[in-house]
């Protein structure tokens, strides 16, 4: 199939190409903006990320698309092109579903609401924090409405739509109420289990020696410092585009535990994006396949491998020359599987992780059907994190509904990924054990390659060219069964 | 003056701003790829510089500019108005005089130039390089032809323009005429007075000290680091946006004595970025006047400032608490006005730089006007450096005609600007100590910030609102006039 064929096809893979290339500029903005900017700088920056925001969302919306796509369909294609014509259909209405003043306006109230939040956070000021967090929810359930109809679902399916393409309110309602069934009780048959643990003390480390363990870890995992780097911001990430990976972290000298999870954490991100398919890349298709699937790999990364004992055995030595620490991998492991419930997500252990997701799913759904009003999120968050996970939220605002930016910036449907994708990684590894045998015994041989290589097959070369359902099935042989998950708690925890 | 009362000058406003955001991108990737970006990221980055310039390209040559600018014209504007509208029109002229498949053509044979060349040159490979300049050099011809053409001047005066607007082969001729008559034998002069006078051991020491220093150094010149920051690269420049301006130096851990001098020297190039118009960010008006002037700023920091025995006075202490450093001011003052004939450009003191301008001055002149040939420039390069510099670069490629970077990528009638800034430098100096008294005792009284802010009253603050003889007039009430540079090299030197 060459481009004489079907130049239609041909065009459009021009013009992704170039939708692309402006991408990757804006992913080096944001990088730069979140590691190395001065502060200074933040003005003209934003205005000239604004700009090239505007020229994105115009290329995605070049009225001539419609009609390209269309006529690309008729005409001959490979399956993968058609894959990708898929997903370039898939951009298009997404970029041009919601009119552009509606755009518009939620860009400028998450940008107000955002910037504030910062302050009324810290302040635990939630009196401050209502009003604009009212505005922004009423432009966001607008969005979510118009994405409703247009795509023929409820609104909150339509939000779902954006990061996990396919999930519905339905499903989730079926999976996260089977866990709600179960996971309140093995949290506390957890706890029960390590109350007699010993703990210990973790050695102080610097912020540059935390940085050289980081990268021997990353380079244990085989991270392509070739097409990537390490870098310190505020808030953890995994940027930059599949041929750059601009990771970032950041270093409790205090506590060098936190930081070097989330290292492993990136990493698992930035392996999903080195391994996208070269022959797509600039392409839809070439793209990582979810917003749930890419935490999958993060979460196999960090929960899978890097909590289990094979691996904190592996970077046992590294530890005790870089950081001069004393610790043994049984003490690594006992500190990096200890369940205690607390108030905040992104600080919360592998177990008690869901319940914060639980939670977020409840009331977002609530929010957008209206059920909720953005006034009573305060006491339907206590009433929650009581029932769940025992905690006393009362009046602590910035460690409760204040705590997340998601929705400080306008971010309704993101939060499901989180657990999602922690369902998606234990349902792998099964997969992967059914076919290699024990992950920990594979470790424990010295072929973490071999556990790398059958995630680089199965997944990060697939980019999006196979639906997410499909994807599964080709490699798990089955679609996302959350039973996975569950018996990999009770297997590690219990 | 409103919107209101001239639509059309308001439409070009927002235009340039546009332009300028991208630009601001366009900065900020150039810097990447000298600093952070790992080698595998090469060819996307590549791809997305190129997309990006390309969008920039169609900005600056839209249908409507012409006939908006001639509209602009005709409605009130305030004198800056004018003068803004003037820049417009000056850029949409040179982004539109030379055809876009010749800009194509050359920036194509110039990538491919420039990577031979890096290989090229190390290897001392002439033949190798000759043919690729060769191709190079025909299409440069071209785009001069092109613009002399439009411009109704020479080619080369088409080349010199598009560097220091106004700036002709018959005044240059007559400015290095002039420098030729009586350099050589100044630095004749120098070297007998220099050669009786003791070297000095240089202690080592490591980068991370060297750009402790570097920062204190900055500070001193009062750059600003919530707009700005250093970082390290190849080749240093000062490269970023006014708001946020990233400067690079390299750093020889045996020799520190450049690396600060290049400090100092892109520090000045920052210290007008930063001191650019603030209410005209973005807009052509607000820009840097010339490259010679930019040049001409460097060169004031680094030659009369930072050369002079008050500055190394200053910074003497700061030296021997970051580096151990035991050189008294006086050394230093010795080591930084040491005059040594040498085959390098950029190693060159302050005396001989002129010559190695004055020969690429002839030898661009003569390459563009067809008599001398791509073949004969060794020759050329030779006899000149015998009888500027009593120098023998025979078979030399290396360190002769292949040692800059700037024919290799196809750039021609820039090296003026280089000795044009350092006269320029001289005259503000002039100028200034007219009003405000010695310099040197300015900066040993510790008012460097006088001296700094002299230079930002009367130049840093202009942006390109006034013509070059404009500014030249007011801030030191004449036009270029070379003779300020001659008294400083004997006052200096003699
Ligand atoms: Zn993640
Ligand atoms: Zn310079």
């Amino acid at each position: 199939m060459n481009a004489k064929s079907n130049p239609h096809y041909q065009t459009l893979v021009n013009h992704f190409q170039s939708i692309s290339h402006f991408e990757h500029l804006s992913a080096l903005g944001d990088w730069d903006q979140a590691t190395m900017m001065p502060m200074g700088g933040g003005e003209a920056r934003g205005a000239a990320m604004a700009e090239l925001a505007k020229h994105i969302h115009s290329l995605k919306t070049a009225p001539m698309l419609a009609q390209t796509i269309s006529e690309a369909d008729e005409l001959p294609l490979t399956e993968q092109q058609k894959a990708n014509l898929t997903e370039m259909r898939y951009q298009y209405l997404q970029a041009n579903v919601v009119p552009s003043e509606l755009v518009v306006a939620k860009t400028k109230a998450a940008y107000h609401c955002e910037h504030a939040w910062r302050e009324q956070r810290s302040n635990n000021d939630w009196q401050g924090f209502k009003p604009n967090l009212e505005n922004l929810m009423s432009l966001a359930k607008e969005e979510a409405n118009i994405r409703a109809e247009a795509q023929n679902v409820s609104p909150y399916d339509a939000l779902l739509d954006k990061f996990e393409p396919g999930m519905t309110t339905a499903s989730l309602e079926q999976i996260f109420g089977n866990l709600k069934s179960w996971l309140p009780q093995l949290i506390q048959q957890v706890q029960d289990k390590q109350k007699s643990e010993a703990s210990f003390t973790i050695p102080t480390a610097s912020a540059e020696s935390q940085a050289r363990l980081g990268r021997e870890i990353m380079n244990i995992l085989d991270f392509d410092f070739n097409h990537g780097r390490l870098d310190i911001s505020s808030h953890p990430f995994c940027g930059g585009v599949a041929s750059d990976v601009r990771l970032t972290t950041r270093y409790d000298e205090g506590d060098f535990t936190s930081g070097l999870m989330g290292i492993v954490h990136e990493t698992g991100h930035a392996k999903y994006e080195q391994g996208l398919p070269l022959a797509w890349r600039g392409q839809p298709a070439g793209l990582a396949r979810s917003m749930a699937l890419h935490e999958s790999q993060s979460l196999f990364c960090e929960m899978q491998v890097g909590r289990g004992p094979a691996f904190l055995k592996l970077i046992e030595p590294y530890l005790s020359s870089l950081l001069g620490s004393q610790l043994t991998h049984d003490q690594l492991t006992n500190i990096y599987t200890r369940v205690t419930p607390g108030l905040i997500r992104v600080d919360a252990d592998e177990v008690t992780y869901p319940c914060h997701i639980l939670l977020r799913f409840e009331a977002e759904k609530a929010l957008v059907s209206g059920e909720l009003a953005v006034a009573d999120l305060p006491e339907f968050w206590s009433s929650q994190m009581q029932s769940l996970l025992g905690i006393n939220t009362d009046g602590d605002y910035k460690n409760g509904c204040m705590q997340d930016i998601h929705w400080a910036v306008g971010e309704l449907g993101y939060f499901p990924s989180y657990t999602l994708g922690a369902m998606y990684a234990a349902q792998f590894r099964n997969a992967m054990e059914c076919e290699l045998g024990c992950m920990e015994s594979l470790i424990n041989s010295g072929k973490l390659s071999s556990v790398m290589g059958w995630l680089n097959d199965k997944i990060w070369s697939q980019g999006s060219l196979l639906s997410i359902d499909e994807l599964m099935r080709q490699s798990t042989g089955e679609t996302l069964n959350p039973e996975h998950f569950k018996k990999h708690l009770i297997g590690r925890y219990l």
